[in-house]
């Protein structure tokens, strides 16, 4: 097994190519950042994670420790090995992108997630029709009366962290959230350090 | 104005070609019948309804009566004109597909509504490369403690009706959600009458 470690930059993206057995964590350096993650079968990017089919495999909004995310064919493909954080996390809001920021009143452009996910998977020579819906982790969007859909702050503490498992190769990316209008990273974008251990 | 009516059979799917200002009332003949929807821009199938990028924009899992769903690039496309129901409606769980039924246990060929969908936008002749998440008009899925989804019944009573606008040229898909394993439907899928208003 080796093992390696990246920093994704605060508001930018990173994609990694992972063979099966792979594990990724994804740390929570200020207990604020939260990290838009998706993850595409290594020979055909359109076949994809899934969290519309992930909620109804597990029959939950977000999968637990010990649990797994799906593809769009109903296949597992990352496992949680490790969830060391309140184990909230979001799988209903869409990456943000650049009419997000002008509808929230930006004047300028204004990095964002799926710009972020785009430019990522580029950097690795790897093709994506479109953006899928992310895993949102360490995203923390309290529900009031099953309806309405609040912008909280994410609950952690500094250092959590997901471990995720590589079930099949895959294309693995990642993209700290460069929101800084809604209060869903506590304020401003972070770093996100991440330790891949190689099987 | 002219005004046509249509009967979508238990079990089976219907696409039509909608102009801006056109209207589609769907109608819960019984009280129980999911029936998942889903729109497309008419002159460009990859742009189309989306569910994760509506409840950003609303923030809320589903519009209100007086509000609107939107793309995948954020423009309004349908306005939920009248919704006279209990207005429970699902925003969140895939569309049931083959794969579904042989993890539910089927070990014979079932109607899903990704095949619905696909079966029904051939027939008009309209290509999409894939199925959204759908807007499961009548679904009821409790969300228990903010996680766990309940596979529940509807809630309303037969004639429940939801009159959708479109905000623009589209083609809309229906499906009379197959599905008679869950309790989603209160056991066997019924048929679906359809109001369509032309402007």
């Amino acid at each position: 097994m080796s093992t390696e470690t990246h920093s994704i930059p605060a508001g930018h993206g990173l994609a990694l190519r992972l063979a099966a057995g792979d594990r990724v964590s994804v740390i929570c350096g200020n207990g604020m950042q939260v990290v838009d993650t998706w993850a595409f079968c290594a020979e055909d990017s359109t076949h994809a994670m899934s969290m519309e089919h992930s909620r109804v495999e597990n029959g939950r909004l977000c999968a637990r420790e010990g649990g797994a995310y799906f593809t769009d064919r109903r296949e597992p493909i990352l496992a949680v090995d490790r969830d060391a954080s309140p184990g909230v996390h979001d799988t209903i809001m869409a990456a943000c992108d650049a009419q997000r920021y002008v509808n929230l009143g930006c004047t300028h452009p204004h990095r964002s997630c799926a710009d972020n996910l785009r430019e990522a998977v580029a950097a690795i020579g790897f093709d994506i029709a479109r953006v899928p819906q992310p895993l949102n982790l360490f995203m923390n969007i309290p529900l009031i009366e099953n309806q309405v859909l609040v912008q909280g702050q994410p609950l952690g503490a500094p250092g959590d962290f997901v471990t995720l498992r590589a079930l099949r190769d895959c294309v693995i990316a990642f993209s700290s959230c460069p929101q800084d209008i809604t209060p869903i990273n506590g304020g401003a974008p972070a770093d996100v350090p991440l330790r891949v251990e190689r099987a």
